[in-house]
């Protein structure tokens, strides 16, 4: 199988736009997602904030050895392509903003290199088929990865949220979509 | 510039190896990140045990305006590129574990797609150069994405870290590595 690493020709100092063929990086989708979630309109800002919704993950067949023990795992990292994006922004204007912010401020598809990551929890693992809630994926994404959410690693105390922390002063989520 | 979306050909329905160029996805390096360390065996496990390092992430200058308001974050997700790997394993055992564990219930560079994954503290940002402390990536890796950390999105309550857990158990990080 290719792997990314063979694809990159040269790494390891900066590069303009002369340079940009030099650090490409060529992934392959190792699986694909599936929701009810047809159109970007009908999904939830995050997962978390509407969690009796349900989806799974169809994995390659190749790649059911590599989730062993993942069963031990409450929540899940997974990354994936924003297929449906058409374009790359520098900007963009967050539901309920009335200023926009940096493409990397905010978690909008229509980023340099279209990447998501949302942490969905884990229900469970049947074959290659991993099901889980907090679900805020379109249906049909393309998966890339899927890590363990390490609480050790990955929870942290004493966040600042920048202009998203506003719209939860009160403790509680939004009615609203705030970042798609 | 070519974004990742243009180089997939065909997403939407599950694939096997015969369809695997089907799914292929090209990214394209944003940046570098520059770190103190060198070799993999002089890392910590997770930045977030040795936060007396400093590191930053050096923009391609095009991305610039992308990071408006980020500096009201105190946490960023990086995404990046495990360029140093030099193989896809379904199965490792990571350091002070007796047993090997699926690549996807551990945080091993060996897997699909080579894709790293570290939460670090904002220090700064001066022009195109992003300070940070929490450090755990290797010099000169290719940076792909840098999003805000949302406390209200991907800080969860009540985890359970499968086999990672055991290794916290009295409450303080294990002095060696476990994860690489």
């Amino acid at each position: 199988m290719r792997t990314g690493s063979e694809a990159v020709s040269r790494t390891g100092s900066p590069a303009g736009k002369g340079h940009q063929r030099l650090n490409r990086i060529e992934l392959t989708a190792i699986g694909i997602i599936h929701t009810p979630y047809t159109e970007p309109k009908d999904m939830p800002i995050q997962g978390r904030f509407k969690d009796d919704v349900e989806g799974w993950l169809e994995l390659k067949e190749e790649y059911v050895p590599g989730l062993r023990d993942l069963d031990g795992f409450s929540h899940l990292i997974i990354i994936y392509h924003f297929h449906r994006s058409d374009r790359e922004e520098m900007q963009g204007q967050p539901y309920l903003e009335d200023e926009s912010h940096g493409i990397f401020a905010i978690r909008s598809p229509h980023r340099p290199n279209h990447l998501g990551l949302s942490i969905v929890r884990l229900q469970r693992i049947d074959g290659n088929r991993i099901y889980f809630t907090e679900v805020d994926m379109l249906d049909g994404t393309p998966l890339l990865d899927i890590k363990p959410y390490v609480e050790h690693f990955d929870r942290r105390e004493g966040v600042k949220s920048g202009w998203v922390d506003k719209h939860f002063e009160d403790g509680t989520a939004p009615e609203e979509t705030i970042i798609r």
